[in-house]
């Protein structure tokens, strides 16, 4: 429950004054917290922005650059940017060819991100929008109406970016993230709570013991509290839930995100359980990407995102990404 | 101190069958405990193997692959591995250029690496080792004689894998892994102890508002424990701690490295902070990597390792790496 941190007030600003030194290919406004590719913006290419509360790191500020996002707009910690964000970020990285804003389904983002588009569309950008809201645990929760946007978010600003990489026009790359928005369901189970910068302390209690199966990435409430299980037993549950969802009739790729606080070697052996539980239920999984990608400050847990892959999902799956957190290929 | 895991006996074997699932360039012996780049033995290279305890994932086998280790030996959680995985190991990498083996300074892995040199030197493979001895804050620990190795062990691991990618013969790979050892200094803090699988609890006592200084990647005990501290201050102590015993004359490449159970957002803001000192003393980092590089299973806290960069050795750190957990370059 410590923190490495200076006050509560600056946590944001001081995480961004950090990845503006850690990564010079990366312009970082951090009094106004749009973090933008450096090249930005890219002759010609449709580019993408999304954004949403602090705490989730490298979502979303991680995923900017070559092949993923163009702009990345951070608001305080499990609380949504404001519109100023987006609309200056759409200024910093518009080519004329339009940008698609990837907001994930939480009341406060999705009110801003609207907002902004209008602001923007003011301005003579051309906005498109897609909705991700792929978390299979449970409908309507703490910040948002419908199902929470989770993990599958990683796959929409992976593979939307790879298409507006290759040149795809606006209405192409919007029809891409949809389709991968679309395809892609996540499951999550939380071991702890996690403590925000401003409380001090865990954000709920889970009594030793017990966890908690469909925990949102703020520590929502999930589908109920059983007594601990084994990492085979998880699986079993979360691959299921997100099985029943998708039905995929073919293969998918998978991700086994850390919630933030559970150890890689923790998530590797729970990642073998996912691929145990998929190969009973008869699913093949083409890809698996295993790491702390949509976290939750540093909550005990893990989530399994599935996205159905056919060969064109595939392909801009595979396709080079050069960004902080998530780098492959050419 | 809920852990994602089945039993504790199988949490070694698990995390290795999941890295098998997930990475298919890789060759995962899981019953030997040997993870092996997937076109090993490569023709004319000099290969590198390294190995330790569990539980500082992604080192080392989330550093095997092109550029950088050949192989890999986990040991049980924070237990050296045994000859046997070393020769294993050899066996599997040595193209008839000869191995190098990269030993973190723990008594049990120097005994170990030091008896699979003379096994693997009677079957006809040649050997050369380097010891990593890195850690500034103490002289002689818990499982030491002399000084901990830690977080310069991914450099060591880089720059000599660069060095062999290149083509360099074994002395001279050799001779890189010494330069780089002898040009890196660590200092780690720790916020709270970590709860290994067989243990089930924290290995340690860290009361509330106190924080350990000059911790080890085991929590071995550190300089001192004091009263909380901010992130500037720790950056302070742990920086001067650095630079009082490296005293470069020029540029130095930094990691900033998260211990397992400390947000990426606390981390980054760590950087900045890290940075600021830098720049306070005369020092420009001209390259910083910041993540959970060199982990102490779900510890809070971090480390900070500078390494001394000459012409060389920058061009050795940006040399095109593709391993999980370490990957740029074309």
């Amino acid at each position: 429950m410590k923190q490495l941190i200076n006050v509560p007030e600056t946590v944001v600003a001081d995480a961004l004054r950090g990845m503006a030194a850690a990564h010079p290919e990366l312009t970082v406004d951090v009094e106004n917290r749009v973090v933008v590719r450096g090249d930005a913006p890219v002759q010609d290419k449709v580019a993408l922005i999304s954004g949403g509360g602090s705490g989730h790191e490298p979502l979303h500020g991680g995923f900017v650059g070559y092949g993923m996002l163009d702009a990345a707009c951070p608001g305080e910690v499990f609380t949504s940017p404001v519109p100023d964000q987006m609309v200056r970020a759409a200024a910093a990285v518009d080519s004329g060819a339009g940008v698609l804003f990837i907001v994930k389904n939480y009341t406060g983002d999705v009110l801003n991100f609207d907002m902004a588009a209008d602001m923007a569309e003011d301005e003579g950008v051309a906005v498109a929008k897609v909705l991700v809201e792929d978390d299979v645990a449970v409908t309507d929760s703490t910040f948002t109406a419908g199902r929470r946007g989770t993990g599958a978010t990683l796959f929409v600003e992976k593979m939307a970016g790879a298409a507006a990489q290759e040149g795809a026009p606006l209405e192409r790359v919007e029809a891409v993230a949809r389709k991968v928005a679309g395809s892609a369901r996540s499951f999550g189970v939380a071991l702890s709570a996690c403590t925000t910068p401003a409380k001090g302390s865990p954000t709920f209690d889970l009594p030793p013991g017990e966890l908690e199966l469909g925990i949102g990435i703020h520590g929502e409430p999930g589908r109920e509290r059983r007594a601990m299980m084994t990492s085979g037993e998880i699986a079993d549950f979360a691959v299921d839930a997100v099985l029943d969802d998708l039905a995929p009739d073919g293969p998918v790729l998978a991700l086994v995100n850390g919630m933030g606080g559970t150890p890689l070697l923790e998530l590797y052996g729970f990642a073998a359980e996912v691929h145990r539980v998929l190969a009973e239920r008869g699913v093949a999984a083409t890809r698996t990407l295993v790491g702390n990608y949509v976290t939750s400050l540093d909550m005990a847990g893990a989530s399994v995102t599935l996205c159905r892959a056919d060969e064109e999902l595939l392909r801009l799956w595979d396709a080079p990404v050069r960004t902080p957190g998530l780098r492959w290929g050419a």
